[in-house]
């Protein structure tokens, strides 16, 4: 019992840091534009769209897999804080820090689930297996669908263009589901005409 | 393909509603005490505590089905709001509503998956199978280490006594998953030994 006790409270541990992720603010808003989400609630929401939108995988994939994924896929932000696609920083640098904001909070855990977490969290780096193209891709959906909600949400403050959106969001959102990209394409579209100054 | 967008759009109608669990306020507070917890990433926090904690569980599991029964569990709350269990509230009212709230809200989605996500917010409520058994021990253990956390947290305001908290939340976390309400017991009875009047 005593090692029992002892591997629940390392696991405790690690759920109780893993509440930090509540006060990471990132750059994108609640689809009502009330305040910016923050990556816990942005976990939840993705791990639903994975669920809700796993048919439109276009490889075979293992949705399981890819939620679990996208549960653990933010949390190095509570030491690295979020990166917003559209804000430019040193890509190195940024992946030396994440590596070491994996290490110390996966290790919090019992050394078998660390270790397993660890992999899962790498291959969603590593964005090469089909789960994690497909949980990449969801990644890249959510932000979009809560610009659109909020009238272009913050394009305008990053300055986004069409082309931008096409090249940093719409080609990673193609590689793992073509099919919803296609379905968001013409509102995207839509919304750059009517508020592109020519 | 005309289908596919207006199964998407269904899809996506359904995920933007769902953002409102963002903005449902709960009893409890982050780990930090430095505000209430939402719905939408208390949902988070809990599928990530299912995940870590699933070897706990004292009858089989399919954990991936906990999974996705906890990232769906509170939606009703979008129309019903969250209900504290030290609150006090007529569940036949409560319950009228959140079986509108399900019909409403899982409405949203293509009508095969309405029905496949309706099912498994039933079995939850209805908690007699194993997973959702499971899953409620895991729904009554984070409130718990966030007061832990918080030196004590809500109890105070709710006048909890250490007996509700074994009447009320103890017997449902040993129902499915009794060496983690062991594991916390020590520290609650310590909390209310050093914060009981007598
Ligand atoms: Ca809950």
């Amino acid at each position: 019992m005593a090692s029992v006790v002892t591997r629940i409270d390392a696991q405790l541990a690690f759920l109780t840091e893993a509440d930090k992720l509540k006060s990471v603010v990132r750059g994108t808003t609640l689809c009502d534009g009330s305040r910016r989400e923050n990556s816990g609630e942005h976990s939840w929401h993705i791990a639903l769209y994975a669920m809700v939108l796993a048919e439109h995988a276009n490889r075979p994939i293992n949705i399981d897999r890819v939620i679990k994924m996208l549960l653990i896929h933010d949390i190095v932000e509570i030491d690295a804080g979020d990166n917003p696609i559209h804000g430019g920083h040193d890509p190195a640098k940024m992946e030396a820090i994440e590596q070491a904001a994996a290490d110390r909070i996966f290790g919090l855990l019992p050394p078998d689930q660390a270790q397993a977490f660890r992999a899962l969290w790498d291959e969603f780096e590593a964005a090469q297996s089909n789960d994690a193209i497909f949980a990449k891709s969801i990644d890249r959906v959510q932000p979009v669908v809560s610009n659109l909600e909020t009238d272009g949400g913050t394009w305008p403050e990053y300055n986004v263009t069409a082309e931008q959106l096409q090249t940093r969001v719409g080609v990673k959102v193609q590689k793992g589901a073509p099919a919803i990209w296609a379905a968001l394409k013409a509102r995207i579209d839509d919304w750059f005409v009517r508020n592109t100054a020519n």
